[in-house]
């Protein structure tokens, strides 16, 4: 359900008050609203200043609650990682949708189906196979053609020349219109810091903007997208639309690679300590693998510690099991029972353990959301 | 539902037939109820054999189709990862049930209430101030006192005076019913072969035995368990109860560090290629992070790549993102549309990201099977 409040109200402080939530059973999955508002708003605001098409990811939190507020209250172009979550926007009055993985062949029938419900649905695809595909598939289809810039883990190679002709060849087909080149830059991920992200940045338009220009076909839409590459440029240039979708959550990940600061990290999971051990200066919480998903940080740890009033403390989560994660440190103060807050190094995976979210606003509780699940 | 064939029989040689499961769309979570059911007969024949209680875990699976499984068809007594798990199985008609994770006070209310609908619900605590939680609660509670053998994750230090006194403490305090002591080898996990396996678990035993004599309380239950110890020993000696909870579905990690052999592995993920790139030698496919859990295996790669009818093939699945996997070989003969099947690392982790199990034999969906969620 849409909560106003977090619609209408655009700046917020109330990270640093305590929490007052001690009804709720442990690990839960905290998000604090108005953080995810405030940073849904920067990146709306960026991508309006800079006159480009506005379709962010919802596979980060999977709900049409922050689907809305990334267009600022409204429905608006999104871009899913599953046909589950493009369903799911489609029966909330989602019209405009990029299913940004490329297509399986015994996803098409599908997919056409749930295109002809709405105004578009365009699929990706990034081979001569994947296009006969839908030319068999007896559907007309809106396509991207994804186009690597660099991550090497989809798409074509914008320099080969059989890009080119599968692109003419795209272009050609009675059964596909052609819409744009779509391209991700995954591999900012790696960077260690803005300059470096910055750097991709400009790579990523400038794969797509080449190979338009060898096409010499100026209509195609160029779309790129990262949360790092969107979130250290200060306007979007050399591209149509861009299409983040981390930002909306950041987590300890973005932090240590600069593209956000601990305070635009909007997610948590409570958690609570079911062991204190000063003797081997290591406390045992009841959040692990299935609590906070299991990517290591650059650090080699599970997430950033902090109190239940985000505080950072100077403990590491070194190790995490199914149900127990370990901490390290002097923790000879931190008895049994006490509360601590976890943020996740990857917030897309984290929230996708969890059935629902609890939205947290001055401390309270707020409102409850559920995420789209499975494919 | 309780699936009637995979109860009555106990040997199948299905593992090698072509899969026909068409339908079904991927990613999917395959579980082979025939390899489950000699995973199952196995483990309790050698804890029958060798007299002792046997409580498997439910957490790898958190069904009560194979709950059921593992006590031969009937209900038994089990260990539970969360009072999630535990409401589950209880509704379901188990009444014998250990919540094997040191309890959180503000769990107690809630064990209480489980605990009041069933015969008994037994917890674990490794604190004087658990025991003073429990003492202050206002409910009597079934104990165990959770011991370190090894693994240094929780538990006390069973050579430490401390730990005696604590055991005391539990046996004389009028809110808790002292069962027993209880350690989980979860170093074995770390081993590289059989050999170093079984040396691990001879030390699981002593150390409830030493401290046991100790204690001079010959009525206290022992109670081990892990999926290596249990796997690789030819009988339970020098303690009355048996743990395990891997062993039902093992892994490639169990391959790894031989508790089993690949055929033992009861579970895998039906995914599609999506992707095929002869020309940098690799394969996209649409099992990713979310599909498949991220646990490395030892050598760094994220399961084990099979065809449509679980052949081993000469490929590795070397990075996941959340909807997406990449394979790294020889992919010349493998288009785009061909099915794969991978073996997890990690078993336990990856068969929670599914709302449900689709259940095979030889070679056709059988059944569905929903494991419980959350916390």
């Amino acid at each position: 359900m849409l909560n106003d409040r977090f619609i209408e109200r655009s700046t917020f402080n109330i990270r640093h008050s305590t929490l007052n939530i001690p009804l709720l059973p442990t690990p839960v999955f905290l998000v604090d609203g108005s953080v995810v508002q405030r940073n849904c708003d920067r990146m709306r605001e960026k991508a309006r200043a800079s006159g480009v098409i506005f379709r962010p990811h919802v596979k980060t939190h999977k709900t049409t609650e922050i689907g809305r507020m990334q267009h600022g209250g409204a429905i608006g172009p999104i871009t899913v990682s599953t046909l589950a979550e493009a369903e799911l926007f489609a029966e909330a009055g989602w019209r405009d949708i990029t299913y940004a993985v490329p297509i399986a062949p015994e996803k098409l029938e599908r997919a056409a189906a749930l295109a002809s419900r709405i105004e578009r649905l365009n699929v990706l695809i990034d081979s001569r196979e994947a296009l006969q595909a839908i030319e068999q598939s007896g559907h007309v289809f809106d396509v991207f053609l994804k186009v690597d810039c660099g991550y090497h883990r989809a798409g074509v190679d914008p320099d080969h020349p059989d890009s080119e002709r599968l692109a003419r060849s795209i272009a050609q087909s009675p059964s596909v219109h052609f819409q744009g080149l779509l391209t991700h830059a995954g591999h900012s991920y790696n960077s260690r810091n803005a300059e470096e992200i910055r750097r991709i940045a400009g790579e990523e338009c400038a794969a797509l903007s080449r190979f338009r220009a060898l096409l010499g076909m100026d209509e195609l839409v160029r779309s790129v997208g990262s949360t790092p590459t969107a979130s250290v440029v200060e306007s979007f240039s050399d591209c149509d639309e861009v299409r983040p979708g981390n930002y909306v959550f950041f987590d300890a990940m973005q932090v240590a690679i600069g593209s956000c600061a601990i305070d635009d990290v909007a997610v948590s999971v409570l958690t609570t300590v079911i062991g204190s051990y000063p003797d081997r200066n290591s406390l045992l919480i009841d959040a692990g693998a299935l609590a906070l998903s299991k990517d290591p940080g650059a650090d080699g740890f599970y997430g950033i510690v902090c109190d239940e009033s985000l505080q950072r403390l100077p403990l590491n989560l070194t190790t995490i099991s199914q149900e127990h994660g370990k901490i390290a440190g002097n923790v000879a103060h931190i008895p049994i029972g006490t509360r601590l807050r976890i943020i996740p190094n990857h917030s897309c995976l984290a929230a996708a353990m969890y059935d629902r979210y609890y939205v947290i606003d001055r401390g309270a509780v707020v409102d409850e959301w559920k995420p789209a699940r499975g494919w």
